[in-house]
C-alpha cells in the first residue's frame, strides 16, 4: 500500500492515547453484571491482531465459563497466595494482606493465556536464540487486550499467583503449553487514576531516566 | 478518583485505535535521518507507563549510539542469521535468504532492552509462581513504545536474531540482566497494509477463532 494510503493518526488521537496508557490501571474490583454479547469477541479480534516472531500467532486463550473449573482456579489462588503472604518480609506482611490481589470472585470473564511452546506457524523464524519470544508475543495479545478492552471501559485484572502446572491440569490444556496468565474482565466497580498498589502504599512508580543508560 | 474524572474515549478514538493496531507493523525499512530532538525520550515516558508486576517497571532501555557497539551487534546478527539460515528446511532456505530481518544499517535509533533479573522494587509481589512475569513486564513496556510510535509515523523494527550473552557483553550490563530485545527506530522508507512476512509468502495471519478454546 502506498504512503497516501496509511491511516494519519492526528495529535488529538495520540492525547487520547497517552490518556489511555496512562489511565489503564490493573482492575481488580468488578461488577459482577456479563460484558455485552460479542464485546469480547471483538476484543479478541484485537488481540489477534498483535505483533508476533515470525507472525507466528502463538497465543492460545481459553475462555474458562464452567463453575468447578473456575472454582478450582480460585482454589490455586488462594493457596499460592497464602504461600506467597507467607513469605513476605514480616514488615510488610500485613500490607500484603490488604491487598485484593485478585477479581476472580465477581469478574463475569475469566480467560486464560497460554503459548503454544513450538508453533509450526511462523517456521521457527526470529526465534533460534531467542525462543522466549514465543511467549512474548503472547504477551503482547494480552497487552493489546487490555488496552483494547480499556478503551471500551471495560476493566482487566492479570492473576499471575497462581502455579502454571495447576492451571493447565485445570483448564484440560496440552501440557506443552506455556502458561502466561489468567485474566479477569468485566466493568470496574469504580476508576481509579492511581494504580492500588500506589494507593495503598505498597509501591510508587517512578521515572523513566531512572531506566534508561546510554552506550 | 470519581468514576466522573475518568478519560472518555468515543468512537472515533477506538475506531482509530483499531487502524493503529491492524496497521502497526514491524518496520524493517528506514530512512537515515535522525527522529526530532527529543521525541525518543517522549516515547520512552509513555512506554515507561506500562504495566509491571507489583509495579516494579523491570524494564532497562539501553540506547546505543557509540558506532562500534553498534558495529559489533550488526556482526552478532549476521552470525546469528547465517547459523538461522543454515538450520532451514531445504524448500525454505532460499525464501529465508531474501528477507530483510534487520533494519540494524539504517535506523538511526538503536534501543536494547533488558529485564532487571530479580528487582527490588514491588518487593516481589505477584511474581513467586511465575517470576517470568518481570521478562513479560518489559515486553509491555516495548508494546507500548511500539504502539506510541507508530502513533507519532515512527517505525520500530523488532530484532530477536541476536545471541543474548553477546549483546550483554557489547553493551556492559549487569550479568543478570535478561535482554527482551534490540530495536530499531527511524523513520519508515514506506508504508505497508500487510506485514512484510506475508507479502514475501512466508507466513499469513490466522483468524482467532483457531486460538481460542472454551473450558
Amino acid at each position: 500500500m502506498p504512503k497516501a494510503d496509511a491511516p494519519r493518526f492526528d495529535e488529538a488521537f495520540r492525547a487520547d492515547l497517552r490518556a489511555l496508557f496512562r489511565w489503564r490501571r490493573d482492575v481488580r474490583h468488578f461488577r459482577r453484571d456479563p460484558l455485552p454479547e460479542g464485546l469480547l469477541e471483538r476484543l479478541l479480534e484485537l488481540a489477534n491482531l498483535a505483533p508476533s516472531v515470525g507472525l507466528s500467532q502463538p497465543w492460545r486463550f481459553v475462555l474458562v465459563e464452567d463453575p468447578a473449573r473456575r472454582a478450582a482456579i480460585r482454589a490455586d489462588f488462594a493457596r499460592c497466595n497464602a504461600a506467597a503472604l507467607a513469605g513476605q518480609a514480616e514488615e510488610r506482611a500485613g500490607l500484603y494482606a490488604g491487598l485484593k490481589l485478585a477479581g476472580l470472585e465477581e469478574a463475569p470473564c475469566h480467560l486464560a493465556l497460554f503459548a503454544e511452546g513450538d508453533p509450526t506457524q511462523g517456521h521457527g523464524l526470529g526465534r533460534e536464540t531467542m525462543p522466549e519470544t514465543v511467549a512474548y508475543s503472547a504477551v503482547m495479545a494480552l497487552h493489546t487486550l487490555w488496552l483494547a478492552a480499556r478503551a471500551e471501559g471495560v476493566g482487566l485484572g492479570w492473576v499471575s499467583i497462581l502455579d502454571p502446572a495447576a492451571v493447565r491440569r485445570v483448564l484440560d490444556v496440552p501440557g506443552d503449553w506455556l502458561f502466561i496468565g489468567y485474566l479477569c474482565l468485566g466493568w470496574p466497580e469504580a476508576e481509579e487514576a492511581s494504580p492500588e498498589l500506589e494507593r495503598l502504599g505498597w509501591e510508587k512508580r517512578r521515572p523513566i531516566a531512572e531506566r534508561l543508560l546510554r552506550r
